[in-house]
């Protein structure tokens, strides 16, 4: 989707349009005072004060209204050059203004101010030259906002909108959006019931319903038993740690912002997990290593916690608890390519069995003059470097190189997607970590019976299954294929008073099958029913009539087709049961 | 084992014994002073301050020496009676008798002191007569303790002993301490892999090993796929939750003191879940519900935090965090019967499935004379606690009824089990529960159109996964069944050099036959490699020599046993396969 902000025609166009919206919400609401209005990739919002009013969806029309008529009065946009003693007195009774008048710089001695007709705002600009420019808007969602994001301040109305030059560029935009809203999966997820929240439960802690947990479980074990294929071992460890132990790996000092407080109990301080990789540290610590055990890859799928902000939280994609599909693969220098090699091959393995396709590579390095940012060791950065890349030309994978995007340990490769909404995420990881080992005091005798440090390879392939899911649901539309839908088969009797019996016949035969079948005996139209199954986007409806029952037979209609296949009940079984082997 | 608190006789015996013990480390550490010594189930114990000194068990044996001498020159124990006044003036320099002085009630004008020889001590006794009659002891460990339990003050040196009658009692009780030593799940936990903690990490927080996850994934997944055979649902919710949720459920005001502090965000408070009926019944409340929908089970293995004193940590049976095995059941009244019924055949079921012959039943009912504690409708409790004890007459189980040991929700039945060493646990709980759905504006919609508000059953088969690791390590003495073993089968080549590669396809045979096997190839004696296989408890050992190899057969020993079968690789994998799926 288009990134207005990036846009520079656009980007004018759009910032005018919060102006004119401005205006016109002071025509309907005389006493609404504006706090600030930028433009963001979306398009534009405005903070405004309503006092004691409360804007809903419903009252956005009749902005939009207001508007299109100031647009065609067609009042032109004039710049004014004032000093900010003027200012201030300008705009003595606006204490948001004031506010951002006082926060200027001393020597920014001029300031400038848009007026349109009736209206004047406080605007560095630029502007389009006139109102009538304004035409191909509209305003998209209105939600509540604290008045500089303080909770403890008021809460003002924020109006988002966007402008188009052209009134086709605004309807295939609001197409776009209106295909990611049914693609996003925050309501695939309700509507399949994926999952649910509760500000009961707290906000950012999803809860995993029926449907959802049976896809969660069918992910895990599949991903587990990959790892397992490839010679990891599984290990289970707690969601939460001495405090110590994030002090040991620098988590404590680095990363304490994005952590839950700690809390005390007898003495010892508790904190929930970010990470995994102290706890993985110390089960490699837990015995003495020979360079014969290595690699050693101790997977987890495991719990973390992590603070974020309410305002950026988001269904199942940015939470505040998840489960990663986490490794640490520990292994010799000489092991890091074909280690690597490995992760990279899983990712791809597993992302083709998924049909996942709309994915970019990233491999993020050092910068090389930042002496500062980077463990100091050119020589081994260059090696690893060098490695990475080897791997990637070798793999025939495209990639984008990012220079000072790596962490201060190690390069890393990211696998990047986009969602629904929003921005992109990253689905899969591969880090390499030339540090963390060192600080556990690891070690493992090398042939020569030297003591030396091994080399972690920090990896996930779905990189949280909870953020999986999510993208997961966005790419297949929440249509999943057969051997990860949660209900398989809904077997529907034509008629459940003649048919019904056949019905409960064929879904324990199914069931014993292991296939996993609902029966919908209800006694309302067959429509309606079927309806309901496409809703629910099940894979296979039977349809059960007098012929089937007579026949022995089963007549079924796929996902989002109209056409209906007879056949007898031994073929369909083995037809679908080789579909969920093949992962289809 | 013995309850040496419980035995008149012996409990005299103990406590006089505990006074031998203090004359004797008086004797040898004149700077000593005393604070309490009292008897406990396994013996007796006294807390001593023996200044900047440490004991270890090494010191044991010089101290029971001392003892032996003391009990031969068979001093009488006299008792006197002296006043508050003067035994404040006689015990002056003593803060610790001091102490316990001035906490006796001003009334208890008569105090009563033992003296033995040249050692006096406070004490409410009785004794026995003379310490000659105290011959047959034994000092059993000594470990810091804290003076009163609190970590802030002084650690006082703690030695535990015990007293017999006879030289076969004591004799017979320390085998069996070392038999219990050898069953302790944190011995066979160690040598099998299971799992392992660390200060690091923090107290009471387990890391299951790879071989522990492995049995932990099995054993989830048995009794997950048995809840789905009985039509319960799974759901996956977060450890924590708002503090908000369990304000609702009642948990924050009466069951605070066992959670862990809670930790603020944003102006959200949130704790760790200490269990997860509120997060259940927040899953119920997410939809409308009719009769129809009923019974719903809805079933978790949950991640629950508690408080436990770290005193109390005991290996996996007891911890900060585990898993609980856990549901709810929300039902009709009328439904409860049938469920509590289910519940008990599951549990039978499964504990007749895992070889489980050591375990009783405990029927908790209400003091109907306590109108306070208890959820004032004495004709449900009536009705229901009727309900309970006819299906437990039904199924002709033996149990013991406690009268004031329900819930004030409801009435429950646990299954209780002794562990090698300490009290009995509670293995298995089903508890019914009238008052949390209320709390939670939980309903459903009944035949009559009336909403209606569920009853539920709490339940868990096995309690937390974690202590039924424990207690079934310690059941089995670590020989697991084949189907749970974490490595099935041992592959050992007589001379690796000759049959190294028929090992290396053995292996890979029976890991494509989903057999998780081992090869150990190592230039090690045959003896020592077979000891090994037996020291971790795998089911089978092959022993692949040169008549194997040409045969192309497998010769195989059973754990524990010294006969050697052999059989066509065929025949061994059929054999193998089928024990697997009988969960022999």
């Amino acid at each position: 989707m288009i990134n207005i902000k990036e846009d520079e025609k656009l980007n004018i166009k759009n910032h005018s349009c919060a102006h004119l919206m401005a205006q016109a919400v002071k025509h309907l609401y005389p006493e609404a005072k504006f706090w600030v209005g930028p433009v963001i990739e979306e398009g534009f919002y405005y903070d405004i004060d309503l006092g004691d009013n409360t804007l809903t969806e419903e009252d956005l029309p009749r902005i939009e209204k207001e508007m299109k008529k100031i647009a065609k009065d067609g009042k032109r946009i004039i710049r004014h050059e004032i000093s900010k003693k003027e200012a201030l007195e300008q705009f003595k009774d606006d204490p948001y203004k004031l506010d951002l008048i006082n926060r200027m710089d001393e020597d920014e001695t001029v300031i400038s101010c848009y007026s349109q007709g009736d209206f004047t705002d406080l605007c560095r600009g630029p502007h389009v030259e006139s109102v009538k420019e304004l035409k191909n808007f509209k305003l998209l969602k209105v939600s509540g906002a604290y008045w500089k994001g303080d909770a403890n301040n008021k809460m003002l109305q924020r109006i988002y909108g966007i402008c188009f030059e052209t009134p086709e560029e605004l309807e295939n935009h609001l197409k776009e959006l209106e295909e990611a809203a049914q693609r996003d999966h925050r309501k695939i997820g309700k509507d399949l019931g994926i999952y649910m929240m509760s500000d009961l439960v707290g906000r950012g802690l999803p809860m995993y319903l029926p449907n959802g947990f049976t896809l969660w479980n069918l992910l895990e074990n599949y991903i587990r038993n990959k790892e397992l294929d490839r010679g990891y071992v599984h290990v289970q460890t707690p969601p939460l740690g001495n405090v110590e132990l994030y002090k040991t790996s620098g988590h404590w000092d680095h990363y304490q912002e994005s952590m839950f407080p700690k809390m005390e109990v007898e003495g010892e301080e508790f904190v929930l997990r970010p990470m995994n990789c102290p706890h993985h540290m110390v089960i490699y610590g837990n015995e003495l290593h020979s360079y014969r055990d290595l690699p050693l890859r101790i997977a987890e799928i495991a719990r973390d916690c992590r603070y974020e902000a309410s305002g950026a939280l988001k269904g199942i994609e940015r939470v505040r608890t998840f489960c990663q599909n986490d490794s640490h693969i520990f292994c010799t220098l000489e092991q890091v390519e074909s280690e690597f090699k490995g992760v990279v091959d899983l990712i791809l393995e597993c992302y083709k069995e998924l049909g996942i396709h709309n994915y970019r590579f990233e491999l993020s390095l050092r910068d090389p003059e930042d002496k500062v940012k980077y463990h100091p060791d050119d020589k081994m950065w260059d090696e690893a470097e060098n490695m990475l890349r080897e791997v990637l030309n070798d793999l025939k994978i495209d990639y984008v190189e990012k220079v000072g995007e790596a962490a201060f340990y190690g390069p890393k490769l990211d696998v990047q997607v986009r969602p629904a909404v929003g921005n992109e995420i990253t689905l899969s990881t591969c880090q390499l970590d030339f540090c963390l080992p060192a600080k556990f005091d690891l070690t493992y005798v090398d042939a020569d019976g030297e003591k030396k440090t091994p080399v972690v390879l920090h990896r996930a392939v779905f990189g949280s299954i909870d953020r999986f899911i999510a993208y997961y649901l966005e790419e297949t539309k929440g249509a999943l294929p057969v051997w990860l839908a949660p209900t398989q088969v809904k077997v529907i009797p034509v008629n459940p008073e003649y048919q019904g019996k056949y019905g409960e016949k064929i879904t324990e035969l199914l069931r014993k099958n292991n296939i996993r079948v609902e029966l919908d005996n209800r006694n309302e139209k067959l429509g309606y029913r079927l309806r309901e199954a496409q809703t629910k986007k099940i894979p296979y409806t039977l349809i059960l009539g007098d012929q089937e029952k007579t026949d022995k037979t089963i007549s079924y209609r796929l996902f989002g087709e109209k056409d209906t296949t007879t056949v007898s009940q031994k073929d369909f079984i083995k037809h679908i049961q080789k579909q969920i082997e093949e992962k289809k």
